[in-house]
């Protein structure tokens, strides 16, 4: 078979919200890119993830023109509820640090990305199967491939992003004396599921107790998403759907506190939880975006927005180091002041600029993790020390303007 | 032999700051106090302990009219500077929260408070043995024990106040059934030392590093306090003085970043690291404060001015108490109403305020010392989640504040 080749810019493997990000925000710049992605489109988008966007991540979405159902179909959210014991204390979010985080699920990010890219004639392969990448350390790297109707495929660039998620096999090609794994394990998951039933309460409700933590999250009018602390070899069928709103309404400490809207369940999962980094998230050709480069337990909601922030960071490095290929002497000589080692320099600058704000939300993941789930085997300390962390937080205004500054994004400085 | 025996309003079980500052507040309101004591007065004073007090705990002193020597021999601090694998960052106290500390030793405090007492006629009894309290359960609650003379005596109350510091006998007197203890243990103590230095910064300095943790504090213009965090079994005489100083400008960062004052160690300690809540603070006639309550880890330097906040709650609620008992009716006859189950109430409201804040010191102490520690076998992750947890909470104002309002004593509410 003869194999199909490509040129652009910027190849990009994976074609979740990191990739489709970079590709449009690319184009915006003029610059040219293909995406491929191992699944399909349908199945990304069936596939229940986060669904809180801080206020920078609704920003590039906005900005970027790719529609605006984040704004018609989203809801801003200007505070939330934290719960300990049955005791209810709400983050204003707006009043204390001036910003809100929009509801608005991460599949329809996704499709909404996917859509915008595609209306726009962008390169994009689903259903892709053999990805390899080659040639990260010369000059023309290239993503190989087989297409959805088996055709070998080429797709060379001058620069490689790896945005193929948590399981990314890009980041592999850092090799070991390179790359340094960072990893953290947590004794629990997250139970998920999607019920039939209203929203019950406006805001979200992150609850702990002495059962450990619930979550009572939102999607729309009619369906509900809501997490509660298991273990993480729970198989979810062992757990009916009674013996679920019980454990759930026992976490929000009763109804007399609030009443849990019930419902049919028609979804559920358990959510591994991890902590994982990459550094650097960049060699040679190559660029980790995303989950590629990081994973966070979801607990403080940031996965998607350290995706965003990634990209936030990585565009302009990408545009100035084509800039310096396209205006430095000829590639490979080696010569001082130009050569290959500094053409990558913008890269290594972006990978040092987004792993600060991954190491602060991991930390706000785990110390939010942390904060609302009970640790098999603690301590009878542990809960009580975890209380006047509580009254700590909530009981002053500092407390609560560290957490909202936080869950809410950083400002940018 | 005889026993001698005296009648006074309140018996206190320990001589150090708790129990002293009790018997010279409640004195101030009328409440004659006799206080009890194991160790010898020079004993006391010579033990060195934390020297930071909160704004509060200075206006106790100030206020109790029991000399200014805190004012004048004592230093405000208006920030302190964190530091992280030598980079330094300042925390402005008066800038954000408007409150400084103050650098005042603990054995100063100690010998203002039984200076006064004594110099007010106070009763006291030094260096007793065979301390024992009884009648807890009755009316007359009594301390009996052997003076410096040896002759043996017995102080009748109404209340015993317990505290006799973080090995008290008294907590014990309250039953099993009664009590729980919350405990937690940590894997590290602190190696603590006075060096004939002027101080290094103007500042105290609390450093994390790849080899953990150092606090440069202060004494006076002559005497500087430093530690190192340790292993537990650590001897003192296994580390030469050269040693200490190296190991402790490593933590820093380098003589670039901060010059360590050296000079000949006069005192080296290794102080054990633990947590400890005795939940209630109160059973039948007693009442606990300061160390025979709580212990708290050095890091956040809480324990003295914990110690001072159990007073401040305490002595309004002894008042109370002693005003309810003589103007309610016959002792013990149980009627419903003002019977000796509603008597000690004020103590049962003293022991739940004060627990509140226990517990949010408790986990400031934890929290600060996850924060400027290394645990033995950690995983790679923790020191960089620490490192991003460091610029979260020195990256902005309202980490910052969360720390100066935490550090400094929350404000009364």
């Amino acid at each position: 078979m003869t194999e199909h080749t490509s040129r652009v810019d910027v190849g990009i493997v994976g074609g979740g919200p990191a990739g489709l990000m970079t590709a449009l925000l690319l184009k915006r710049r003029g610059i040219s890119a293909a995406v491929v992605e191992r699944r399909s489109q349908e199945t990304i988008r069936a596939t229940q993830r986060a669904g809180i966007l801080e206020a920078p991540t609704v920003d590039m979405l906005v900005d970027a023109e790719i529609g605006s159902r984040v704004l018609t179909e989203g809801h801003e959210h200007e505070g939330t509820v934290l719960s300990f014991d049955g005791v209810q204390h709400r983050i204003d979010f707006q009043a204390l640090v001036g910003r809100s985080v929009w509801l608005y699920p991460q599949n329809e990010v996704f499709h909404d990305l996917a859509t915008a890219w595609q209306a726009e004639g962008g390169e994009i392969h689903w259903e892709v199967d053999g990805v390899a990448v080659e040639g990260l350390e010369g000059d023309t790297p290239a993503i190989t491939f087989a297409d959805a109707a088996g055709e070998p495929r080429r797709i060379e660039a001058e620069l490689i992003v790896g945005a193929d998620g948590s399981r990314s096999m890009s980041r592999k090609l850092i090799p070991d004396d390179v790359r340094t794994d960072y990893f953290t394990s947590y004794p629990f998951a997250w139970f998920g599921i999607l019920c039939e039933a209203p929203p019950t309460a406006p805001e979200l409700i992150y609850a702990n107790s002495e059962v450990g933590f619930a979550l009572i999250s939102q999607r729309n009018e009619d369906i509900t998403r809501m997490y509660f602390q298991c273990d993480p070899d729970t198989d979810p069928e062992d757990w009916s759907d009674d013996a679920i709103f019980e454990h759930i309404q026992q976490v929000l400490g009763g109804e007399d506190v609030v009443a849990l809207k019930r419902g049919r369940i028609i979804d559920k999962t358990v959510l591994p939880f991890r902590s994982y980094v990459c550094d650097p998230l960049t060699y040679g050709r190559l660029v980790l975006a995303g989950d590629a480069g990081h994973t966070v337990p979801p607990t403080g909601a940031k996965g998607l927005n350290l995706a965003f922030s990634d990209v936030r960071a990585l565009v302009p490095r990408i545009e100035e180091f084509l800039t310096g290929l396209r205006s430095g002497p000829a590639r490979g000589d080696g010569s001082a002041g130009g050569g290959p080692a500094d053409l990558t320099a913008p890269l290594r600058r972006y990978s040092a600029t987004a792993l600060d704000r991954v190491w602060k939300a991991q930390n706000f993941s785990w110390w939010a993790t942390n904060l609302l789930h009970r640790r098999p085997g603690e301590d009878a300390f542990a809960h009580q020390r975890r209380r006047g962390e509580f009254q700590a937080i909530t009981g002053s205004v500092h407390g609560q303007s560290y957490f909202a500054d936080s869950y809410t994004g950083w400002a940018e400085v």
